[in-house]
C-alpha cells in the first residue's frame, strides 16, 4: 500500500490522511494500521489530562518546544468533546498551538470524542500508531475533562500528567480524587496564583492515603507557569524520572502489555456496541419491546436478556 | 419479596438497601428492579451536570427546598468519580446537602462511577426506579464533570440542566460545546461574578449555531446565585416550561422511550463488557496473543477478531 510507505517516510499529508481514516472509522483504516503495526512501538507516549481551565494547551505548547530542542519529532493528538455545531469553538482552542505550525517536526491534530463506546480509545491508539510508525519519538495525547474518556486515554500512554490549577473550588477535590489513580505526575499550572500551597497540600494529602510499597512510584508534584515557560524543564525531568522508573524491572513492558490489552478490549467493545445499537434500532421485536416497557408490561432487563440470547456467551458473568 | 413492599411503602431503610444492591451490582438487584418496575414511571427526572466548580451541590440543595414547598418528595442521586482512597473527599462534598438530612421527604444518595461500561447508567436508572416506585415525585441525578458518564446520565432524564459559572477560562468554551446537545436549560450560577454577560453571550452564540425548526425547544439561559437562593423560582419555571414542551405532541413519550432504549443498551453493554474482560484476562490464548502483540508479530485488530469469533454476531457492522 502506497500510503503505508508514505507514512513510514514521514510524509505529513499521508499522516493526516491516515488519521482522518482512523477518526472517521473508515474500513480502510484497519488494514492500514495492521500494515503500520510492525513499524510502531518506538515512541514514548505522554497523556495530558485534567479539569477545564487548567491551561493544558499552553502547557503542551511549551512541552513541544522543550522536546524540539532535543531534536525529537513531536506528535500531539488533542481530544475534544465535539458536537455537530461546535467546530468553531474547537478551532479557536487549537489556534494557541499554532506556534509550531511551520515546524515540520511537529504534528498536531484534534480529534472528536463522539461515536460508539471504545471508539475514542481505538481512534487515539490508532492515531498514535500512525505517528509512531512515522518516526515521532514523543507523542502527547491531550484530553479535556474527566471521565471514562480520560481513563481510556490514560490507559494508552506511558506517562500520564494530571494538570490542575489553584482555586478551582471544592468540586476539584472530588475530581482529583477520581483521577488520582491515573496520574504519574501532578502538574500545578498557573502556580503564581493564590492558593497554590493549598492545592499542593490537597494533592499530598490524597497521595498520602495511597497504598505504597517499594515498587510504587510516588507521583511528583511539579509547579509550573506554562504561559511564562516556567517549570517546563523540571516537568520534563519528572516525566523522565517516571520513564526511568518504568524502564527498571520490566515495568514498561508490563505497562505496554496492559495498553495492548486495553486496545483489544476497546476494539471488541466498539464492535459489540455497534451490534447492540443495530439490534435496538432495527429489530421489529425490539420496537415492540419498547412499547411494552413504556406501558410497564415488561422491563429493560427482560428485553436485554432476550437480545443477548442471540449471542452464545460462553460464561455466566 | 418483602423488600419490594417496604419500598412501595416508602420505607427509607429499604430504599437505601435497594440502592446499595443496585450500586454493588448484586445479583438480587435484578429481580428487585423487575418487581418494582410496574410501580415506577410517575416521577419527573431532572439531570444536573456541568464542569467542576459550578456550585451544583448548592444549586441542587436550593431546588430541593423549592420542590419541598410544593409538597413533593424529592430524591437525589449524586454521581461522583470515585477511587479506592477518596471516600473522605466525597463525603465532604455531600455534607453541604445535609440541610435536608432530617426531612423524611428528601432522600439523597452518592453513587460511585467505577466499574464496567454501562454500569453507571444501569445503576443510576435502577436507583431512580427505586425512588420512583417509592413515591418520590421529583428525582435529580447530579453528575460532576463532562464526558461519557454525563451523556449517559443525561440520556436517562426528562430535563437536563447544564450548570456553568462565569470566568472558568477558555477550555470551558470547548466543554460547553460538547454538552450543548444534552442541555435543556442552561444555568449560569454565581451570576454576581464578573464576566456573567460574556458567559451568557457565549452560550447564546453556541445556541445560535444550532439548527432549529418549530418543534425545537430553545433552551432558556437562567442566571442564579444559588448560595443566596436567588433565581431558583425562575429556574424551576424554566424546568416547568421544558416539561410543558415535552408534554405537548407526545414528546415526553418519545423521550421516555428513548430513555428505555438507552437503558436496555446499557444493560447489554455492561454484560458484554464483563464478557470481554473475562476473555482478555482468563484465556490462555489471549495471553499468548498479548506476547505476540508486544513483539509486533500480531496486532490488536487480529486478536480482537479472533476473540469475537466466539460470538455469533449476525451482522457485519
Amino acid at each position: 500500500m502506497d500510503l503505508v510507505q508514505q507514512i513510514l517516510d514521514g510524509n505529513v499529508r499521508a499522516i493526516a490522511r491516515a488519521i482522518s481514516l482512523v477518526e472517521n472509522g473508515d474500513p480502510q483504516a484497519v488494514p492500514l494500521i495492521k500494515a503500520l503495526y510492525p513499524h510502531a512501538g518506538r515512541a514514548y507516549l505522554i497523556g495530558v489530562t485534567g479539569p477545564p481551565g487548567g491551561g493544558k494547551s499552553t502547557l503542551v505548547d511549551k512541552l513541544i518546544a522543550h522536546y524540539r530542542t532535543q531534536e525529537q519529532k513531536v506528535g500531539v493528538v488533542a481530544v475534544d468533546p465535539t458536537s455537530p455545531f461546535s467546530g468553531g469553538a474547537l478551532l479557536g482552542d487549537r489556534v494557541r498551538m499554532q506556534a509550531h505550525a511551520t515546524d515540520p517536526g511537529v504534528f498536531i491534530r484534534s480529534m472528536g470524542s463522539r461515536g460508539h463506546l471504545g471508539g475514542l480509545a481505538v481512534a487515539t491508539a490508532d492515531a498514535a500508531a500512525v505517528l509512531d510508525a512515522a518516526g515521532y519519538g514523543v507523542i502527547m495525547l491531550e484530553t479535556v475533562g474527566i471521565g471514562q474518556s480520560e481513563v481510556e486515554v490514560a490507559s494508552q500512554v506511558d506517562t500520564t500528567l494530571l494538570v490542575t490549577v489553584p482555586g478551582l473550588g471544592d468540586d476539584v477535590q472530588v475530581l482529583k480524587a477520581g483521577t488520582m489513580e491515573i496520574a504519574d505526575v501532578f502538574v500545578v499550572n498557573k502556580a503564581d496564583r493564590d492558593g497554590v500551597e493549598k492545592c499542593v497540600i490537597e494533592i499530598e494529602q490524597l497521595l498520602g492515603a495511597r497504598e505504597m510499597d517499594e515498587s510504587t512510584f510516588l507521583p511528583p508534584i511539579v509547579q509550573v507557569i506554562a504561559r511564562d515557560n516556567k517549570g517546563i524543564t523540571e516537568l520534563a525531568g519528572a516525566i523522565e524520572k517516571h520513564r526511568a522508573h518504568l524502564a527498571a524491572g520490566g515495568r514498561l513492558e508490563s505497562r505496554r502489555k496492559q495498553r495492548l490489552r486495553n486496545q483489544v478490549h476497546a476494539i471488541i467493545i466498539n464492535k459489540l456496541d455497534r451490534w447492540a445499537h443495530a439490534r435496538l434500532t432495527d429489530d421489529m421485536e425490539a420496537r415492540e419491546n419498547l412499547e411494552g416497557m413504556y406501558l410497564r408490561k415488561t422491563d429493560p432487563y427482560a428485553v436485554a436478556e432476550e437480545i443477548l440470547k442471540q449471542l452464545a456467551l460462553n460464561d455466566d458473568q
